[in-house]
């Protein structure tokens, strides 16, 4: 099933790509790889759960404030290659998780990304992962993911 | 026009490239990618703006800091291929904040990099980027960046 | 001499590769591009210093960790290609450092795993760098590091 049939199927609709906030673009293209800019937890024009895990935020929003990232970096590979079907690979997961000083659960946070890569990829969904603590977050956005896919030629 | 002979018309003189502070290298090219290492605000052999964003340091000052940094990533492109011309596209910008809790102004601090490059390439320097508030930097730099661009066979 | 050939000489026993820690996996390869997940200072399914350098972890023993992060990474590499002989040249090292904001030793902690990938590969093994102090930390880790490696086709 395509990755795309697969999201239908799940009830998730692909949001529009979201806007850059800054002088760059949503994802580049070199070779066969393609790589987004940090995507925040944007839905239907709101930051969703603003604020730090550990404080503001608690670990399930966390999870849910991550797949609403993911999805939004599906919708930059969509929009860089037509169609999630060319999507070979994906390679990379960064996970920037806004956080206090004595929060730990990054994993289950950046599960969220993670669970819905492989929903909608299968096995081509499985990626390696970063995960990390983050001081201050621009837009005061709980998480910030960056994903890097291999495309077909 | 030339992104070398572009700068040139700005009034930009491209710095020599810095050294690294460890045992690393400050550029790698694999197949058509380069990427650097952590570049900082150094000018004329002088760290400019240290300390953090919000605090010691100003938004303007950042932005300021984010340029010179970006000028010694174009420095590194230019050692990596001979001539800044060879370069295809930008990539990728990552922009590491140095910064209090508080600090939201990554974006524009970072413009000051992603200003540069589109000046200098146009289209071909838009590029996908991060934008992250870092808690503690090496040699109390403001802002770290690394840029990786594609290059010509 | 063969890297590892070279460790052995060292004195160095290459670990079993770590297991994620969460959805994702621990090497992608892409093209002839291989990258890692993040890599902590697991050593015989310990996590070695624990804490934040500046406070519970001293520099040397920061060193200590980002070399057996590094042996951790060496092990993915191997795990993806079969043989660190088939490494051409070590691209990049994300030197993330869990630290006190006061910390400014960075670049020495990351000579840990630089030194060790110069020792293993000679030149072929010299990369570019970052090097980030880190407010929150998965698992208490002092450091997390990812390599990203060019193999042979």
């Amino acid at each position: 099933m395509s990755p795309e049939a697969k999201l239908k199927e799940l009830g998730i609709e692909l949001p529009p790509a979201p806007k850059p906030v800054g002088a760059y673009v949503t994802w580049v293209r070199t070779g066969n790889l393609v790589t987004t800019s940090g995507q925040l937890p944007w839905e239907g024009g709101v930051m969703r759960y603003p604020g730090r895990l550990g404080a503001e935020v608690d670990t399930e929003a966390g999870y849910r404030a991550a797949r609403i990232a993911g999805l939004n970096a599906l919708a930059q590979l969509k929009a860089a290659v037509g169609s999630l079907d060319r999507v070979k690979r994906i390679v990379r997961l960064e996970g920037y998780v806004h956080c206090t000083q004595e929060f730990r659960g990054h994993p289950r946070v950046l599960d969220g990304c993670s669970d819905l890569l492989v929903s909608a990829f299968g096995d081509r969904g499985l990626h390696t992962r970063i995960a990390l603590g983050i001081y201050a977050m621009p837009l005061e956005a709980c998480v910030q993911l960056v994903v890097w896919a291999e495309v077909e030629d």
